[in-house]
């Protein structure tokens, strides 16, 4: 359900940009009071032969928007109305929890791809939607396009980690916030109280090296991100930094909340079509948690390469092909030991969610 | 002299580390109460044995720290000591004003280049001072590794567009920072009173795109970020955004201060000079901003591969030749309309330092 309305508020967001994303000229700095009312809009630049009494000339220094940074704009704002839907309707809707999303969207020669998280838990809904021209993913996410065999990445992780400063600098501003339990402070491992006046390894939110600092009261608290690689945490609760819902998610049996600290908004990456000559082995891989878990990017490209050359080139259902070889092999076969893949490690348990987006298209080639 | 004391900061930082840092064995994560009094220090990793009550399993989850990541840590607080020293020291040592600031130190197989800054202005002093593993460049910084004739930067510029992110955020939550006088939205362009319930383009410290958003009253405000390019200033009154010292620095006719939003810290990069077989012509080129104003990293590496190969490979003359010849194209000539590049444009009127450092060593190869 969730992927669904994400997927009404980026269209909401980007029809309201449909005729300036159409005018090749750049688009407008300031538009009229009422933009639906008056589709003609009229750019305030066109004021610009008057000056105001009280502007000096820096005033009117105008800065270059591109229209890519008003797709990136409306798809940014999308996952913030998403977020503040669910706020509102978490009651009447019994949504509980939340969600990482990954939406990939295609517009005007370009792929947008939005991600916001990298979440192994607190799942909203894995219900996912594909749609000729916007995929969403709500779950883990990972994007990776694969063009001659490299591997570009689309997506990067939002974990306590890769966060680390954002998280420490706004519990340094907001201290509030972590309720007398936490210190915004990161340490290899949790201090006892009988290292107080010993020196140990720290860092803050300017830090990316480690020094060491005297132990005093305050710093046996325990650090606001803790733990490392998968089992990194924030407030020794969450392993995701962005995504939406989770309005309610509170430290455990505490009264400390977590939402401050998530962002809801992705990182947008725009992939640009018309830059190269793409063939149809050249391919936008979108996939859950229950993929990225068990593989990695160059297990993913050598499967996709696999199974493409095992097809013609122009068979429609070799990209079908591709995402169900890559759902099977990261499920596992049933063995006494349970779900085991190929080097009999345990197959992925959670949701497996694979898209294979042609970028070369289907069909156009003999 | 701000170069200087640097230098001692840096040297007093890692004079702590010197044992841990020749200790093959991961850094200890504590240290005993005075390190310093008892040079057998004992980590009190040592202590794992017993498990106090209190503690669950995942308390004594430990991270890797790295001997590289305590460098890094101590460079970092070096400078961090290093501005602390200016606030306390600023009236008795008449020093107003700041600078930014360069390091590279080369340090057991790497070169740690640290860098806090990117400014045309304000320099509180221009003396540089080179010595034999540590050089300092108080100034506009910019360094990179030109090896094989491929260009690796080791620097990137902190300006109010770079950082802009970091800066909107701060002032949203700290909004008395602002004094009333600014915004932490960023406009394309200053918005106008008549504007009033127009929609305009703005970004907040979440987006990386564009949107429109309609005016309001506190939009009328002048934007914290504004301008653009060499133009872009924070607060209308600085173009950079780390930097050492600046602690009584206003905005003009105002009792707002800047100094809440500089950042101190630099970046460091770290360059493995074991990890490759370096020749003869592989260098590491510092400069001030007198350099990087009128020129960029390809004519930097192309007048230093010209010159380089003008000399035989063992001549140590070779690279002091090139930072010779680097500062002289930066100067120009003197014409008729004053001093003049090359290209005619205006040469560099700033204080112009380079240095040209071999990473295989002169004398090293016949």
């Amino acid at each position: 359900m969730a992927s669904e309305r994400l997927h009404l508020h980026i269209c909401e967001q980007l029809r309201d940009l449909v005729e300036i994303l159409q005018d090749p000229s750049p688009p407008p700095i300031c538009l009229p009071h009422d933009a639906s009312a008056d589709p003609d809009h009229v750019s305030c630049a066109e004021d610009h032969g008057e000056v105001p009494n009280d502007a000096v000339p820096r005033f009117h220094l105008e800065k270059a928007v591109s229209h890519e940074s008003l797709v990136i704009g409306a798809i940014e704002n999308a996952f913030k109305h998403m977020d503040d839907q669910i706020e509102r309707e978490r009651g009447s809707q019994h949504l509980a929890g939340g969600c990482c999303a990954l939406a990939a969207i295609y517009l005007m020669g370009k792929f947008y791809v939005a991600n916001a998280g990298d979440s192994r838990h607190l799942l909203l809904d894995q219900a996912v939607q594909a749609l000729p021209d916007l995929a969403l993913n709500i779950s883990k996410n990972g994007a990776i396009i694969i063009r001659n065999g490299e591997i570009i990445p689309m997506s990067r992780e939002f974990t306590p980690e890769t966060e680390r400063q954002r998280l420490q600098f706004l519990a340094l501003l907001k201290p509030e916030l972590l309720g007398k339990e936490f210190t915004h402070l990161e340490f290899p491992r949790r201090v006892q109280p009988k290292e107080l006046g010993k020196k140990m390894l720290y860092r803050d939110q300017n830090m990316n090296g480690w020094a060491y600092k005297k132990i005093e009261e305050a710093d046996l608290k325990f650090p606001l991100i803790f733990g490392e690689g998968k089992k990194a945490r924030m407030m020794a609760t969450i392993g995701v930094t962005r995504g939406l819902g989770d309005h309610d998610l509170k430290v455990f049996s505490s009264n400390i909340h977590i939402k401050p600290f998530l962002s809801c908004f992705p990182e947008v990456r725009v992939y640009d079509l018309t830059q190269y000559e793409h063939c149809p082995d050249d391919v936008l891989v979108l996939g859950t948690d229950g993929l990225w878990d068990v593989t990695n990017d160059q297990e993913v490209a050598g499967v996709v390469m696999e199974v493409l050359t095992s097809y013609e080139p122009n068979d429609p259902c070799r990209y079908t092909m591709v995402a169900q070889e890559l759902v099977v092999r990261s499920r596992g076969v049933l063995k006494e030991r349970g779900w085991r893949l190929a080097n009999d490690k345990l197959g992925s348990g959670d949701d497996i969610s694979v898209f294979v987006i042609p970028l070369g298209g289907p069909g156009n080639y003999t």
